[in-house]
């Protein structure tokens, strides 16, 4: 692992636990006294962890950059999140589990409407419900070519998979036929690269025959093709940490991009207890455990400051009920902070705790972002987070001698 | 200087003194209600210093990196220690003062048992005592090509460097011949570049012949070779930073590194009053002096906390003296963290004062990890002190204008 620093990871018995809190980051909300959700939480069990671990402030990205999930993810299990895009296309098809080889082509689709001059008058097709986007959908799905599968995802937007064979090489390197405003024609894909022309004729004759077929309709009468991209063929956890890992994750979304670094996926309900019942089956079996938690992100996006606040009080028990389990290196981070007073992900550096008998203790009282600010990690990439959880497991070698 | 900043080093009067303490991070220890080593320690030399200085916490590679001593100090001494990566090899012959030219190729060599298959049974061969060492090298040094020297450097260890020459040009891209595990049978030297070849040939044709002449040996009966190096080329002191600068450094191995980077080596005895005895007589011909102190290192890694405790104390009183000679800048560092804890160096990051009339200084009350952790720098990369050095020092220009 870590090639550029010819070190390597060392197999063990040490587990490492690591909790994501996804959205975990807020931000002071004037309404309630200038405090952050973390603030006005009552959480006795992160608290009393923080008091005993090392702690800081991590960002997902770099200063000023708000993640989508996708990088916030991969940076918490230690790839380059700017390295290691995930194209949009492979996002929403992770978002509906269905499987991907790695020559396969996704795309992300809009439903649109278009007048009879051809020019986009809705980007969204005003939000048709889901029966109507299932609908089109399938008109989509019956003129296509054989390896085209359509998936309907929700409302008007849709996935494409492209399935690769011997006969047909799909280049990922062609351009949007979704412009990205309204009041102007969708757009060719035209090959970026030489070697994509075939694929973008493909996408071409595809969204031809989809304007003709859609004419009749009144609102979902066009598609706009966007997100080109394949599977990135990242190093699994196997590789690149000697780590046999699982994830305990009930969104697809999540679980996709676990199975991405080479996690065993669980089942399990999005119920935060039947999550904890999953894990303490499955304890045992792996020397690391993803386990996400994702209804503060939810909460947040709401813009809901006190359903966040439950939220964060509700995952603190079974934080506590975690820590009896007696994993070697405990971590509680977030993906990115999704503040309530915003409502939407955020740039802000997010609260992490590490814990092991090797951690510096150092004495913050509360979980939150204020404390963890002055805490003895002080602001670190997410990405260097596996490094630290390695070395606190003893699974890392030193680096020269 | 700093050819990425485009920066330059100004020649001026002023002087830079860089006590480094090796090992000198600590752990807070449970026997010890949870303080560490500095935390303990009656210090009140650096206690004073550090509440007048900017203090703060390095990183000397990365989050969760465990640097050996190499990269250790080479960060000190503001090289970039992941590009600047010195080989085992060659840290193993700057331990045993060998003089190297750039083109000589250096490799560290344990002296194994195999038994009868040719499978090694233990890779040190019970770690032979130094009679037995020297005997085998001197067995190894008569067989060799003339322009290999052997050196033993203790036990089971020893170096070999090939001397290049107008005819053999020497290639460190080979494989190890050491498995680094008993139980399999010693490699055979692999091209890693086809430029490696002739090399590899060396190496191979060098064991072999050590394997037949060591066939009666009941203990040390076979070599494993690794780490080949060469001396990397680094831009000195002098080119880097217009300093003229030297080491007063009581071990080989720090010796070796500071001669790499244009260092004068100073003779002195590995006793700090003989140290000191040797700074008052130079320190007005340097402009740069770099202060090695290596017992806390020492004792940290005999995992003896009281030890350390007392090594720290042993140091303090040194550090007045030294402050007393009023260097224009004062640095106390370390080149990494050696918990008595855990008996060998670790990731944690370790605590840094820099002082000048120019420093902010942030009323530090204990020169320890955790205040520290809440001076003014803040945690940053060992790498940028010398920066910070030279800043505080008038030697550096504005960068841009």
């Amino acid at each position: 692992m870590v090639t550029l620093l010819q070190q390597s990871a060392k197999k063990t018995n040490s587990k490492i636990m690591m909790i994501v809190i996804d959205g975990l980051g807020g931000m002071p909300h004037p309404q309630y006294y200038n405090q952050s959700e973390l603030e006005v939480a009552n959480l006795p069990n992160l608290d009393n962890l923080s008091n005993v671990s090392s702690s800081g402030l991590t960002l997902p990205i770099d200063h000023g950059i708000t993640p989508g999930s996708g990088p916030g993810h991969l940076a918490l299990f230690g790839y380059d999140p700017v390295k290691e895009f995930i194209g949009r296309g492979v996002l929403e098809t992770l978002g509906i589990e269905i499987n991907l080889t790695e020559n396969d082509l996704a795309i992300r689709g809009n439903i649109c409407t278009i007048n009879q001059e051809g020019i986009i008058t809705n980007r969204r097709a005003n939000r048709i419900n889901n029966n109507e986007g299932q609908r089109i959908s399938k008109i989509l799905q019956d003129i296509s070519p054989s390896n085209f599968e359509i998936h309907h995802v929700m409302e008007h937007r849709f996935a494409i998979v492209i399935r690769s064979s011997n006969t047909i090489e799909l280049d990922e390197h062609i351009t949007d036929t979704d412009p990205q405003i309204e009041g102007e024609n969708p757009l060719k894909a035209e090959p970026i690269h030489s070697t994509a022309k075939n694929t973008a004729n493909l996408i071409n004759d595809f969204q031809a025959t989809a304007k003709k077929v859609l004419a009749k309709e009144t609102q979902g009468n066009m598609i706009l093709l966007r997100g080109y991209s394949k599977l990135p063929k990242l190093p699994s956890f196997q590789e690149k940490y000697l780590l046999n890992p699982c994830a305990i994750a009930a969104y697809p979304m999540y679980r996709g991009i676990a199975k991405l670094a080479g996690m065993t996926i669980k089942k399990c309900k999005p119920n935060i207890d039947n999550q904890l019942e999953v894990l303490k089956k499955n304890f045992k079996n792996h020397d690391f455990i993803f386990f996400h938690y994702k209804n503060a992100d939810a909460k947040g996006e709401d813009g809901d400051f006190e359903g966040k606040v439950q939220s964060l009080e509700h995952i603190d028990p079974i934080i506590g009920e975690i820590r009896n389990l007696n994993p070697d290196v405990l971590i509680v981070c977030g993906d990115h902070a999704t503040p309530s007073l915003t409502g939407e992900h955020s740039w802000h550096p997010v609260p992490l705790i590490i814990h092991s008998k090797w951690t510096n203790s150092n004495g913050i009282k509360h979980f939150d972002e204020k404390h963890c600010a002055k805490g003895d990690l002080g602001i670190l990439y997410a990405k260097n987070i596996m490094n630290l959880a390695l070395s606190h497991a003893g699974k890392l070698s030193k680096f020269g001698a």
